[in-house]
């Protein structure tokens, strides 16, 4: 659909042969999960990798002569694909981390449902027989790039899955912002920040302020406002080529960030400038993975009543 | 962008030689600007067409005799391009009527700011000259196409460029559906109803209902329920090749309304089927519009502070 | 707390003598429950009453004869006490056909826990025994009395627990209406109407339409529009000694409904005026009853995590 | 209306002999009013004090010798009356500063209607007459008193107009919390933090978060959530002699703020506790006020027609 993007990911369904395994962090839950996957991934005849942090984490209860270990930058180098065991937080860090490697990414949660890591540590293992005979369904996700200017200067980029969220800090006072798309002035609000959400990221934090669902193969970024002063203010999706803009025009305690992971103090003047990444993140889901299901279940959506 | 679909009308601003001019619906208040209009295309050498309701509306007001008048499929086989004066009630109904044909369409406006008519009376003659030199702008909008089938036989089909709606009727009681999407369950619901809009209806009754705002760009449809009973039902997006179906499963008094003009009754059992349309219409735009300073006048948004 | 109300039934938890039992409208799944309730509170030493509808839709399910029946100003004359035997629906018409007789409501619901039907049919015999008891709790609710005017004539008058909505028709259009609050005019709206909500109403359909959930403690009266035009139009709270009047400016196919179970045809120009009613109903939940802990199990509100 | 409240001032409209005058913090702006009203008070035999920030802040303008000037206790030990100079801010500060003294405020805004401050400048000096002549009408605003706790000790104590808002900080991450009203539990919520509103803050902050309007007559406290990360969670109004309480679980980095002028840093485990103060005030309205009228201005709803 979006040929124009040259690092899309097309081939992201490959039969794999160097795994590399994530753990949610500082999690000590995770630990006999991650063992019992290194271990069956490796009689499978998969050369496993741990991330460095998974790995000095979980020191005590893993034997670490058995995988070797490393940077993100290491795996992205050297794995065909990587295992994420954790939640969606988890996810996001390691998507950020991985997109320009292009490694296509799987989801175990540990426990609960999540909107990214589809597959349930009881249904793990089997759902490696399914992934590592190819029958996993791959799921483009587009990233937002983000760069804070300050006088003109570079003072920070980063890359966001979910979301950009520009808003106000501590002292909880209300910031002042002007909108632009492609360099056009959209409008100038007074409000407590703008979410700036993929649609991945419209099943975050994005929901939560009254913004819109949208299925991942809707090419758009959401703009939704955070108790926005103007109550004619709403939620805007502009199209995924869109270059968005936003100048702090009052907000000293004003911060950006990214995939709430990451956060960059912001200054009166400063611009956040976002547009879609060059790179994208390949999610493989499990046979019969259903979006719409996952919805359903997480928002506890009616399922067609019994007699039907 | 679409090139998928054949009947897109990429040439939609080509000089034009035939004009149809169409008349706000029962209105004798565009009579003046009617005739002023007619007058002023016919000394610049445009053959002039009035659609027959306007003509035999204004009778009394208008010098017949000098203008040809006719159905709107004559129209649609005879105009290079249609003016639009009224409201956007009246671009609606003559974008439904005209789109099988390629016609493009400009909106006069009466006064008040339309989203689609978006010249002023008093800017008119001098935007013909703009139009006339071919200064105007093309933008593409989608339709939405819905069929209603009862027993598998189908009972009605309409175009829509807003919105296709499916509501309760006057006894006032929630009505019941399932909703898919390219034939796969979404959810059911209790609600009193669902509006299907598209990006150009996005602005009208589906932001009343709290759904968000699409640029005209972004290619999707937005599924937003109204009053649902279920309180984590929200707005959903999805593809504008997607295929919408709404079942009805008690509704004994439910009803599918297209644009706001069209209504059809419904019995439960009946379905809606809703997909893009292979027809869009093409609103040529006055030189200089832009469609978020249009949304900031209408929606009341903050321009940037004066000192700026 | 009103004591300016002069029909407060303010010794509503007496204990009762004569008991009337009122069922789900047209339902047979509600036969075993009825006929298991009136033996035992006959055993108990109480006279039982059956509402005659109720005894109709039963006959071939209840020995008749053994059981008096009669209309609901019958069983006002008769009866210290109502059970209903349903859902909130059937408990909206018994308090709107009792409320003047001052006859305190019990709810027992048939599997789904209703707002007001709080006792489960497993618990149902139990109740009764802290019923009879005297250890129930009595709650006061307010109702809404209101009077639809045309060029000055009273062309009706009904009660609501819930609410009473005015809004548009079948044919889909917006309605246009004037507010006016203790003859003050308010606002100006086109939408597709308006409701108007005692607390108790407020966890129903206006809580579908955005408005807020007000505790039954809170004397106020909720205005909450649907689908308002304009975007800054929020829900309001007035005081529940307010006097409301909702003129129709156009709406040819609107209509008044009176806890979604009553309708009437509104034209141009009809006044629907709005007062709480001189009579208040009283229901008396079991011992332990909590209106939140209700809340949270309707609308799945998180408990307080396990650990603690 | 609350005869159980011992402070309340209902002798708030007395004919004054003493005004304070208090000033928009560090504004410039306000001098030329000041001196104005000042001197025009003086002339009418008025004894005039002046805050002695504001008093500080315009030395340079002022004719310091001329007034009195004095801490808000020495104000509030003094004066009648209050007159602010200023917005809606302005009138918070000078809310809770003088609550407990019973000086009834008037509030005079520098250009743009506040909610509070409905005297403009140009109308200033003939206001004054009405207000010396008795005609005023007074309007009493209950306020919040909250208490903040930890480990049983008490860490803060502050009044608030407005609102107290429990939210999260600078980093950005949901704060996590649970809700009790006199003393029983309600919900846990995850959110960006919770509102605490009185029927006066119901038009500031809790509005933009999606709050009821509450009509200052409507005795109730408004909870609004701040992007509840549960769907299903709404305002909720309690009663006005209800005590609420919030206790952090999780919050590292959460805060209170009052009025949004006092900040409270919180810890895990905190407690802020709620409850209507003893104290009121009482707002001075100029003949003709209506709540109504200024609401519609402030939020653009629509006047009635013309034609009406």
């Amino acid at each position: 659909m979006n040929n124009a993007f040259p690092h899309e990911s097309t081939d992201c369904a490959n039969l794999p042969k160097t795994i590399a395994l994530i753990g949610k962090y500082h999690s000590q839950e995770i630990a006999e999960s991650l063992r019992m996957l290194a271990r069956y991934l490796h009689e499978r005849g998969i050369t496993v990798l741990i991330e460095e942090e998974t790995a000095r984490n979980l020191v005590s209860q893993l034997d670490l002569r058995s995988w070797a270990s490393g940077s993100f930058s290491w795996l992205g180098a050297h794995a065909d694909m990587a295992i994420v065991l954790g939640g969606d937080g988890t996810m996001l860090n390691a998507a950020r981390q991985l997109a320009r490697y292009r490694v296509p990414l799987v989801g175990v949660n540990q426990g609960r449902l999540g909107f990214m890591t589809d597959i349930s540590r009881s249904d793990m293992l089997a759902s490696m027989d399914s992934l590592l005979d190819g029958q996993f369904v791959p799921e483009t996700r587009m990233l937002l790039e983000a760069e804070v200017t300050r006088d003109e200067r570079l003072v920070a980029a980063h890359l966001a899955l979910n979301d950009v969220v520009v808003d106000k800090g501590a002292i909880g006072r209300m910031i002042e912002f002007e909108l632009f798309v492609d360099g056009e002035f959209i409008y100038h609000l007074r409000s407590d920040g703008l979410i700036v959400a993929t649609s991945t990221g419209s099943t975050a934090y994005a929901l939560s302020a009254n913004g819109p669902i949208l299925h991942p193969q809707v090419s758009a970024i959401a703009l939704v406002p955070l108790c926005p002063h103007s109550l004619t203010n709403r939620p805007i999706l502009v199209g995924d080529r869109n270059e968005i803009e936003i100048r702090i025009v009052h907000g000293i305690d004003s911060r950006a960030h990214f995939d709430g992971q990451v956060t960059v103090d912001l200054k009166n003047g400063d611009c956040v400038r976002l547009r879609r990444s060059e790179y994208s993140i390949c999610l493989l889901h499990p046979p019969g993975h259903s979006y719409f299901a996952m919805l359903r279940q997480k928002l506890h959506w009616s399922e067609r009543p019994k007699e039907h």
